[in-house]
């Protein structure tokens, strides 16, 4: 695994723990990568590893490495991914896949390659292993809402309402590569790409910076990312989606929305109670219908049956011990792990069309179909 | 109408418009009764109301006058109700029935007599009419619950929290009866009653009075009844029913707060939220089970349809709407209004068994069949 | 009044019932204007009116009539306001103001010239009188959430989600205007009108007509109006609103949702639960912030005096009986009431905006400055 | 580690964790004991463990071990806790305490005198180590809700609803001791005296068995523990708690609910929704008083600085990864962990005199007050 931060403690969790829940193939947490040789020696023994390295490239040339976690900054995503497929390695990115267009094109372009040799990739697009979002999505299969018409999706943080809180890398485009947009906005696309199965055709967009300068090392320094953006795709069914995220919604800490509406039902998810689904059934009698909140920790329920009794609720890492826990599943049976490199990569393309329908004051933006169709993913989560 | 504060501004509110919204038989609001004349006078041009007196007992013996609604306070209720109905007339009376069990039992010893002369009497639980409880009741009785096994009741205010508020009649035995028990208990099982269609034949209790002295006019007053009572009452199904009340319970504004538990489903309901009723149905595959949020304000819904599209909500002084309704509609039919006397007194026998068991440490106090069976409602509410 | 559908009845609810409520100065409900002379005369007999009549012509220019209520369909809206004006009466005129914004902007020229010769006119967006949202914008004056960086307003209903509802009057362009976008998204423009006092610069929009072709009454015809609509609006502060709207959105009833992040705190509504404010104050320490659920139904609260002790939520309905109490109050007093037919207007200007924008493909549309400052609001509702 | 069933693999779950997440000491997960060869061999191997045995007598001899966390059945807590204090041991033991108050005082005595030579003792009352459970202890005590008058806590589950689902050696006496009382009642008993740190003096309560046969090996079998209790228990400070369990609460799957009434504010509980408190301040104005929903996942909350940044919710298993991180702590720097068998105890002398009470028809059974005050706790859990 490389990097040790947020994301290295959050897949450590899942890599310490998923053995314990899941049948899974034996494997051993081998080595952890940092940049700070200290610092990544003392992550590595609070974590679980049996090792630590500053040096990412001998590491993924090791014989006794199959797998390469990738939790650096997105700026290295590309650079360390394609090394790592190329030497043979399977490959498991946070996400966003990649901080440029460009990046994530030649990554998708090494994954289908590696593909060929037996080589797999995935984008860790943690919500999508959600109890309660897998639910969703299987529900929406299964035709319980019928036609989607719209769907609603937000992602409201406020970690940056307060003006004064400090200049960062976060901050600034030449680091971070987008604000809001790259970093949660990326898991709203996801989603609804993930429960719709659909593509996107049509974008229109608009980001803002409410707050454009903040005190750094060296006084006020210009902001230079967005905080908070809007945008409407059209899928290919003909469903619309709204997008809108925010990292200056005072009181909403982590609270990724999404809202489904069909003809025959309706689906409602807060990530701040990401233990429920609300399931609104139109096919029942009028006089009885109403959004359930349905508390997804049954064993009936997706992943839940490694787990607790009912009612014990999951708390948020899982939803890693869960990506793992389908990314080893795949890897050993050969299958394609989901969402592959190209859905990362179909995200991104959504978002450089928002920034570019953005930066036209608007206009809808035509996106070409995708390479394959994210619809067809032989993985069935969470089964 | 005798009385025209809270409760006399809420039945007028009632009589008012019953008209626009439900066909019944035609009437006029005559003459409104009150102690204070120029407070009566000024009360029935404010309220509707063709023409005021301070002398009751000359009105029920109107030739003009038909129906006789008394919201004067509890210990006036026995006295005007038997004269009103000796007089022949048709009343109403607010809940509770009265504030000794000797009131309550004359009044419905007299309401049967009169019941054989076509002359109609009802007691105002108006809780009863909530759209939302009326459904939860129509879903009871469909089995859709299955066998109730246990309900949790709770009435609880705040409005004596503060331990300074000052010394009120309310707060005295003499004038009021009881505390919360008499005041809001009443309510409680009352829906108890009428949910279920069942009667009480053990009750367990306790009260208890948070703050025992209060500012009165000369001074630190005693408080001579209850601010809280906590009661358990068996049910001949063998259903058992916690109730608990308090004026003490800080933030609580008016939260009637009703959970029934079958071993097919559940209902849950909170006065503050009255437009709604939680209904899980257990019938369904565990794994899209939920409490469903019904908004109880469509077409189907009891009373809903003389009333605005879905979604607009009912607020609570329409409660004595449907009360006014019921009432004039049993009139014209001729059938027995309800809640009758004998279930306002069905509730007042519990009362004073839970006063009863208090009295004696929480033992156990056996009550006799009811008269009649409170079930046999003949009048279908809301229908 | 003129028009006894809908919003007849809920206005006449209204006249019928402030007097008992409010302070206000004496009126007569003297006569409903309908076409149909039978129900015209039915209906005053139901909701209170003395007389009724057929001719709005005549009823305008009678001696005894002082005030005009519009609830006749859009369409009418302008021809009576401006004649109504002319003779000399006030004017009330549900919304929205007109169908178009031509004639918008004739209603709005003369209710200025009628204003200075003292006739009052409103334009009824009744949702400006829910307490919680006056509250809502008391709390925002007082800077109780600071700086308002961003607004999510939706109005989401269900009732065509159903794709054989049948074709109505409501579904095409030449009767109705436009479909969610007049009907529902002008009152989400108006409350964020109204809770920032500010107004709009910039304006993005986009609509949707989900079910194309509906039943009727020969064979499937051609829905010419929008079910769906999503803007963002710029307003002069710099702040940010976006607005949904949908008649799709399953399981939604009448949900006007609106969200006010700024940079001290947040407000949250929906109109499902209209009794209710969610406030999150972000000036308290960290450790205790969450969002208030403010039952607004206390004395403190706007307009709530007037009615019930606390905790007895109030319906929807009274929106228009608070509306007709400042109106009232307004002209006795000699204040202009508000909003004005100017702010009808503006938010006339914004839903143009929002089509010619979704015509350009989501070209950003500037708007120029309002005739007048909608901030500047005379009358303080609920005072 | 004795034992492997659901408690141990939670159990495991925090040794395997905690040292991730907290400095605590140094330690090993040396020996899972069960009874079964085999499966505690695989469990050892699934849960981190470096060893299994099937004698708890010689491992609990072992020189190497230092620590025996007791996951065993209730009648085996007495046997294996004594041994262990005895053999120098410190001991962690699952709740409820014991299955009869025999046991559980021997056992208390035994803590006492192995506490004097330096060997501590806990209870795993994990409830204790939600952050939102232990912040509404503090917040208790600095006053800010006040004097508490009563509180009411239940704890709901339904996994006996169904009348069919089998019996089972919890539906016995002889194995289980009692029913939901010492199940689930005990974890609400202790919440009040944790949150209050506060005894009981008097105590009335009920208890009932709704489905008394259930389908066995042999046929219908007889249930012989409770599956619903109520009681009342009076504090020493004079507030009153009500306590409702029931495992027969159709959709209600694992729900403790506490609510804490005082005279300046209240606190509101769910466990089903555990990252989230309900705070009312009733000393700020009314106009702007409400629950606030406090998302208990700041750094300045007790336990989550350790954990992720704000809004990325914990799950039910870290209640035992805080109690073990508190009981390293507390072994380390020699202070007495918290809960002691003593607390342990008290909540056993609680439950049996509901049975007491139960038996008496609902009289009131008085308590002697505790050895010592379980208010005084050395320990500030989370800090």
């Amino acid at each position: 695994m490389i990097g040790y931060a947020f994301m290295g403690k959050a897949h450590s969790h899942a890599w310490r723990n998923v053995g314990s829940y899941f049948d899974v193939p034996a494997f051993e947490q081998k080595v952890l990568v940092g940049r700070n040789s200290a610092g990544a020696a003392a992550a590595a023994a609070k974590y679980g590893w049996a090792d630590s390295s500053t040096d990412w490239r001998s590491v993924i040339r090791r014989e006794d490495i199959d797998i390469v976690d990738i939790c650096a900054p997105g700026f290295l995503h590309a650079e360390i991914a394609v090394a790592a497929l190329a030497a043979g390695k399977h490959v498991l990115v946070e996400k966003p896949l990649a901080n440029t267009l460009a990046e994530a094109e030649s990554m998708a372009a090494a994954a289908r390659e590696a593909r060929a040799g037996g080589v797999q990739s995935m984008v860790g697009f943690n919500y999508r292993r959600v109890p309660a979002l897998a639910l969703a999505r299987e529900l929406i299969a299964e035709g319980r809402i019928g036609t989607v018409r719209h769907v609603r999706a937000a992602y409201l943080q406020d970690w940056l309402a307060d003006p004064e809180s400090p200049m960062s890398w976060r901050l600034k485009r030449e680091t971070a590569g987008s604000g809001a947009l790259g970093d949660i906005a990326s898991h709203a696309i996801d989603q609804v790409l993930f429960l719709l199965r659909d593509h996107v055709t049509e974008v229109s967009g608009r980001t803002h910076t409410f707050t454009t300068h903040r005190p750094g090392t060296q006084g006020l320094e210009e902001v230079t990312v967005d905080d908070a953006a809007w945008a409407t795709l059209t899928l290919a069914s003909g469903a619309v989606a709204s997008v809108e995220v925010s990292r200056v919604a005072t009181g909403q800490k982590n609270s990724l929305k999404l809202e489904i509406y069909g003809d025959k039902g309706s689906l409602v998810f807060d990530l701040e109670d990401l233990n429920e689904l609300r399931f609104l059934d139109a096919t029942v009698p009028v006089r009885e219908q109403g959004f359930r909140r349905i508390l997804v920790n049954e064993p009936e329920h997706p992943y839940i049956d490694a787990w607790w009794p009912q009612g014990h609720i999951l708390g948020w890492e899982h939803t890693f011990t869960h990506e793992i826990r389908d990314f080893l599943t795949a890897i050993n049976s050969g299958a394609e792990p989901s969402p592959s490199f190209d859905d990362g990569l179909a995200v991104q393309r959504i978002l450089a069309a928002v920034e570019e329908s953005a930066a036209a004051k608007g206009a809808l933006i035509q996106l070409a179909s995708p390479v394959k169709s994210p619809a067809k993913s032989p993985v069935t989560e969470g089964a």
